[in-house]
């Protein structure tokens, strides 16, 4: 799971249309995370640390934690869905299981089932130091709703 | 729950401690959020509409959501937390029931029950429109753990 | 929320249909569980102690608790359900707040967002002594899915 | 994960004293439940199908598929623990992915993070037919706490 660019990739059609979505969410920009894998079922995104994403002691704010995963479990399950649908996250659990510290985050997808109406994501998120220690510092469980008309 | 001024209101010793806090959050401020009511047992959040807290159709992010939910819950089992002492989430789960939108949203936390280890909470956000409509938009509950060393 | 008699019912129509339904359930029967009321958006469900629902300790077994949580959650939001539909679990959370013990345990599911297809409910599972002490054991929150086919 | 005797044994004291504790367990007696494989951080959990472990649709009943699933984490974040100390489950948060049936459930208990305080575990449960399929029909996140005295 370390190397983005030797799992497979989602078509061409595909990452183009979930990095499209992903550029329209003024939250991801402003947090300064991005889109690093677009896999068939897996999505990575990654968030650099900084001052403006912390909590109290200057780890990872939890909620900056979640956001990248809740983003990162809903475009997962949009490489599965058909074109001219969209996905809604209908809700989600993590585990916050040590201090989110590193040079930057990164936040897993991947989806553990796939139906007509509802998906289902794990959600992992690894502190990263620039030196290569990687640690898992929250697991979670997503539930995603398909859209059949883009709500947009 | 709608006017924070009429509700009962914490200590000024443990406001001002729950403030100083959340002032040091970047995510906080970097979101534009704020504390609106500090009572036992229960912190209200407020959080303006505005881009950079939008997700790809322009409502409020899940993560953004889920970042005000999840403070206001952790503060709301600080309130009841002993001096020297921390609070952590362990973890939190959260169903976004509507489509999160609003020209701000309230996040409120309100503690269901407080142990000596560990503390759980409900957690409930509101869209309200400056005319005066309120609606649920995202219910939630959380695990918190008190730590008894500072951990700053 | 002590006494069924004094809330409001639901229909005599939803009634049949969620006792029938329950009365096909082999795990209630089972579990030595009843529903003692039904009203709209809200059911309860009463365990009797005995051996046979317990953990290690003497307690109400953990699974005992969240069987008659979920199964309270899902005809709760069964009751607001047309003819001709089904109720399915997709997922739910539960905290295990104290241990579970009393004369009985009084679960109540109450409907929080009732959608086209996804229904949350809140769940509440209570210990109670044949003397009248309550005392809240677990808290939940679940979602469900309506299936508009008869599964059966 | 097919074959618990191909599996990583827990040491024969570890054993012991985790088949004693199920074996005090009311419910898992009275649902037909067995433990199947106790190994370090993970135990399986077999339930065979009856009509007494059922819903309405003659499935195995939600609440049946999460008592082994909780059980199996539990006693799987157990097995790491020091003598003279107990668990306790503070949540879990399950999704049920398919219909639960097969000839018998598997439930398997596998703890991703295990700390002084409070362990989380993932639970996953498959329905078996005796030909040998396999299906994931549930899968969660469990949080455990330790005990430092037994509470027996």
């Amino acid at each position: 799971m370390e190397d983005g660019t030797q799992q497979e990739q989602a078509s061409p059609a595909v990452q183009k249309r979930i990095q499209a979505s992903f550029d329209r969410q003024g939250l991801m920009a402003h947090l300064g995370a991005r889109i690093t894998h677009i896999g068939p079922g897996c999505v990575h995104i990654v968030l650099p640390a900084r001052p403006e994403v912390t909590q109290q002691h200057g780890y990872f704010h939890a909620g900056a934690t979640s956001a990248i995963a809740d983003t990162a479990g809903g475009y997962a399950g949009y490489t599965l869905f058909p074109e001219d649908t969209d996905v809604l996250t209908v809700e989600y659990k993590i585990n916050l299981l040590a201090p989110a510290v590193g040079d930057h985050l990164e936040a897993i997808g991947t989806v553990l089932k796939s139906g007509r109406t509802l998906t289902v994501c794990r959600l992992e998120v690894f502190g990263l130091q620039d030196g290569g220690q990687r640690k898992l510092v929250a697991n979670g469980q997503q539930t995603l709703i398909r859209v059949n008309q883009p709500t947009q």
